[in-house]
């Protein structure tokens, strides 16, 4: 009978995706990933085969619990409201190891070299699109948004503009608050 | 009397820049330099010093370059077509090794390392923005802007747009063009 493994595989992706996230692909080193994960070569590879493979599980974690707190938000303050709050609970969560999206910096980082983990990013901000689009679509339904709106071209807009406000969020000197705030506000007048 | 180098330097950091603007820092290697720059390791230390310090010169082009541009349309369209029309420029520029700014993606890249680069990359950005500021205003005397907002925070949230745009023009399958179109008419409406 195999021995079960003595640690938290989900904990352990999570650290190393707030490593990757912060320091990026290339910036974490196998020896970065062993150190943060207290495992040696050996087990690390029988856990996750390679640091590719690891990426991938940590983007995948990344892309879900971004989904599952815009879930919540919707489910607590309905549709409109939780794409307004979405902006500031980016910008102001202080616990994350970057404000930059981890999507975009995978996908800046290696989309010159046709890395498949770049397309992964891509596939990912995808579905985070197509979970803006449902909430620009409630928000028709329940009449907080004109109905004259396509909600595919808003979610593209409001993804593209939640992009930048997370590159303007890591830069020194840029009040992103402020940018959060006039994303949300010019929701209301669509 | 030392011997004139035989290469134009300009277009040495050219060169470079396109590289370092494509596949980053990390993800350029010296070999790869030296290749484009077809110089030898000798001539490379004689005529930058270092990696880094020939990313800086390409990073001090790229911005200026950019700069220049911006002032060209200006001068051309005056200022409030200008600032329209750039967003359009920049994702329709097919001679650009990358869609996304090379200096968001050196910032997202080298931020966490607490890199000089990427310090150097954010002081770029800001005096891009001082440039749009200046534009918003030269909008607002001739009338084109309500006089009633503020140029600065104008240009922050016009440069965060374009930052996302940036990246959303790196990613297959989303239409960067009308994005930079949504932008543009946003503009009409202040």
């Amino acid at each position: 009978m195999p021995r079960k493994p003595n640690y938290d595989r989900d904990e352990l992706i999570e650290r190393a995706r707030d490593l990757f996230w912060k320091c990026g692909w290339a910036g974490t080193s196998l020896k970065d990933l062993e150190a943060i994960l207290q495992m040696k070569p050996g087990s690390f590879y029988a856990a996750f085969g390679s640091k590719e493979a690891l990426f991938a599980l940590a983007m995948k974690k990344y892309a879900t619990d971004g989904q599952e707190r815009l879930q919540a938000l919707a489910q607590k303050h309905g549709p409109i409201k939780a794409l307004q709050l979405f902006p500031e609970m980016v910008v102001e969560n202080e616990s994350a190891p970057a404000k930059a999206c981890m999507l975009s910096k995978t996908l800046l980082e290696l989309h010159a070299h046709n890395h498949p983990l770049a397309q992964a990013a891509n596939l990912h901000l995808l579905e985070m699109e197509a979970h803006f689009a449902e909430l620009f679509q409630l928000a028709q339904s329940s009449g907080d948004i004109d109905s004259s709106h396509n909600p595919q071209v808003l979610a593209r807009r409001y993804q593209s503009d939640l992009l930048g406000l997370r590159v303007s969020a890591e830069r020194e000197g840029v009040d992103a608050r402020a940018i959060a705030a006039e994303i949300a506000s010019g929701l209301s007048m669509l």
